[in-house]
């Protein structure tokens, strides 16, 4: 089983999170707190760190911080400096940013951890982030079509120095072997480039691609070019059912189908007892629940008001539910209403979040992991503590330990490299399918 | 006296700095080896690194290293962290970039950095480089509009946040105030921004804009929007001159002159005499003299031939030289030639290199700063050092002291941030000429 973490904001991934005790306000544009919390990761032998990117301002920054990194490449080299073994994935929009400049991050940063790099590929789809690059959002199918076209740029850029093509050799003076050093001359409807990259080869080739996109279209980008999707999957049929159509979408483009990890979320909100651990994910998410009421109607099929907020369902209402299939949450969230949970407390229950959500003792992480991963729905997790300052350290101290002890995670990084940590092959040189 | 240096490729300013004795020949790609350089020039109290910087391969990688450093943004990140006082300057195209990309970089640097960051704004004018974005350049009038264009709407985005809007105040529960990050909604005939940037502002506001470029449209950038000029002169005759219509740019665009900081280029190979700092500079840059003689031989107004390389000038040779008149250059090469040195020592002077140099003992380079600065012919120097590992000390040790003897340079730093180092004010929210 493999273990990745989101890597956000400085505080967690809850949106009060900032707000929290013992939690340092800052932490948002404080690089010793951020590189504290990837060391920390580190101590739980996580193989990665995962950064999504949103290069907008979110609207309710009034109370709420920013929910996405300051910016995940200087954050990245940051936290590559101040750690040894975990992995660096970033998200890098082939939207709105040119691909050179992008390979030639990536590389460096890939350089600079001694091969712990990792580029997870999407496109754009969110008009604010348009507008803060003066252009319209493209059609679908055209983003699509330039993030085929960028990401074999940036693989040819990467591959453009051979293995052994740096010599660095004081004694007989020569730099490099130009021989080896390949201009990469891809020219798409959208992008094109001559190369070759002016950066050599790092300790694991170049950094791993991960994907995050969505439908048929992202999943033929992650089946061709990906060693890793972060799935947003809310049940384990449909994590199975994503995960099959991965390797499905690998093997179509002649891949071996584990070379492709695919990972489902898992917020986590930890505490002694389920009492306690609503009580932290209700104090540090207090100004959102009553918006959310309605929402959890519709997925109930009922009717519901926030001056409920503070009940349970009546008997009336629970007979009536029905949970609505437009929602994969739904049924589980009518099966915690059933429970006689109070509306807020099945909110806090992450019913509504993004991904499933363990709110209660450790233990119960350790059990969903181990039951997804052996059903074959997930190759591992990003987790998302709800604060990195107290939410993370009972990860890493208490439920790696557990999953060790099962045999599910390994106890220490094997290798140096993420390509080592995620068990997929060294890559040097341009990939001989695009060429 | 203001101090800035040259940041390169982790081995030096020489071509062949990469392999003398002691250099660590991976220097391009170790980061550890970047950071300690940079300690190194803080040591020395200098007021900034700068970065330039060239998106391509240079064609000599065989025998030469890649000139300049590997990824400036990725390197002074690593810098910022191991470093506390010294300022931060990275070139940043406008022609190959976007613009929302870089302002949120270039801010994330000066958070990280706690306000040391600065931004040398530059079009691109290389077609290597242009191939490797897969374009043309564009014609010199519309890289300037661009250029324009994109400083504007950098600033715009770093001055979203005014002064106080990051509140992060843990008890009233207040993130930000809403009421001080406004939208930047600029939109000229290249780009466009909706805004704000999602970052707060830095101890000094926002990040300094330096500017290298040259001309009148650069001239006219550098008046309107820069606080420091690195230039590229070789007599103290231009250099004053280019300070004077630097000067000059700055009131025609309403700015008090003394708010715009020059610097000349000094290239140093220092050694206790000029015969020892000859055979040093030859060491280091041997592979290159043969192909020089016959521009060294128009500078003179004489057809020379490399077969002539290790002997001087003959006495019918100096009668008939005239210096070119084309390269302003040529004067000093002829009084080093007229000293009787061999042609390959001339060429060992520096003549024909991009800025003057300084091959001899220290108190050289320190009576040529002197000199420079006491005729009003730069605020400052950017010192290019040939080799960082063994050629930097004697700047720091030697050369500073003598600096600070004749009370010509700082003692220490007397604040924290760039705009302290460099005497120019801070700047919070947008320039209220460009609203």
């Amino acid at each position: 089983m493999l273990i990745g973490m989101v890597f956000g904001n400085g505080y967690g991934s809850q949106a009060g999170a900032w707000r929290m005790p013992g939690v340092d306000p800052t932490g948002f544009t404080n690089f010793d707190t951020l590189v504290r919390y990837a060391q920390l990761a580190e101590r739980g032998k996580f193989q990665f760190l995962f950064m999504p990117d949103f290069p907008a301002l979110r609207a309710d920054i009034a109370t709420d911080a920013q929910q996405l990194n300051i910016e995940p490449m200087m954050t990245l080299a940051a936290v590559a400096r101040g750690t040894e073994r975990i992995g660096l994935v970033a998200t890098g929009s082939s939207t709105f940013s040119e691909p050179f400049n992008l390979a030639r991050q990536f590389k460096a940063l890939d350089l600079m951890s001694h091969g712990r790099a990792g580029w997870n590929a999407v496109p754009t789809s969110d008009p604010m982030v348009a507008a803060n690059f003066g252009r319209a959002l493209p059609p679908r199918f055209e983003k699509y079509e330039r993030l085929h076209e960028f990401v074999q740029i940036v693989q040819g850029l990467w591959g453009s120095w051979e293995q052994g093509a740096w010599l660095h050799d004081q004694v007989s003076g020569r730099f490099a072997d130009p021989a080896k050093i390949k201009p990469v001359n891809l020219r798409g409807r959208h992008l094109a480039t001559s190369g070759p990259l002016p950066l050599p080869p790092s300790e694991q080739g170049q950094p791993v691609i991960f994907q995050a996109g969505g439908g048929d279209q992202g999943l033929e980008v992650a089946g061709r070019y990906a060693s890793g999707v972060t799935g947003a999957v809310f049940t384990m049929e449909d994590a199975r059912a994503q995960r099959m159509a991965l390797r499905d979408a690998a093997e179509r483009a002649g891949r071996d189908p584990d070379e492709i990890k695919f990972f489902a979320g898992l917020m986590t909100t930890i505490a002694p007892n389920r009492r306690a651990a609503l009580d932290r994910r209700i104090a540090m998410s207090g100004f959102s629940f009553e918006p959310r009421v309605g929402y959890l109607g519709q997925m109930l099929g009922l009717a519901l008001d926030s001056a409920q907020l503070g009940e349970p369902l009546t008997k009336a209402q629970l007979a009536a539910a029905r949970p609505s299939r437009q929602d994969l949450r739904s049924t589980y969230a009518l099966k915690v209403a059933s429970e006689g949970w109070s509306l807020r407390d099945v909110l806090a229950h992450g019913v509504i979040d993004y991904h499933p959500m363990v709110v209660g003792p450790v233990v119960e992480a350790a059990d969903h992991m181990q039951t997804w991963f052996e059903a074959g729905a997930a190759d591992g997790f990003w987790l998302c503590p709800d604060v990195y300052e107290d939410g993370l350290p009972p990860l890493v101290d208490d439920l790696v330990p557990i999953l060790q002890e099962r045999g599910l995670f390994h106890r220490d990084y094997q290798g140096a490299t993420l390509r080592d940590h995620l068990g997929v092959p060294a890559q040097y040189g341009r990939d001989p399918r695009l060429q």
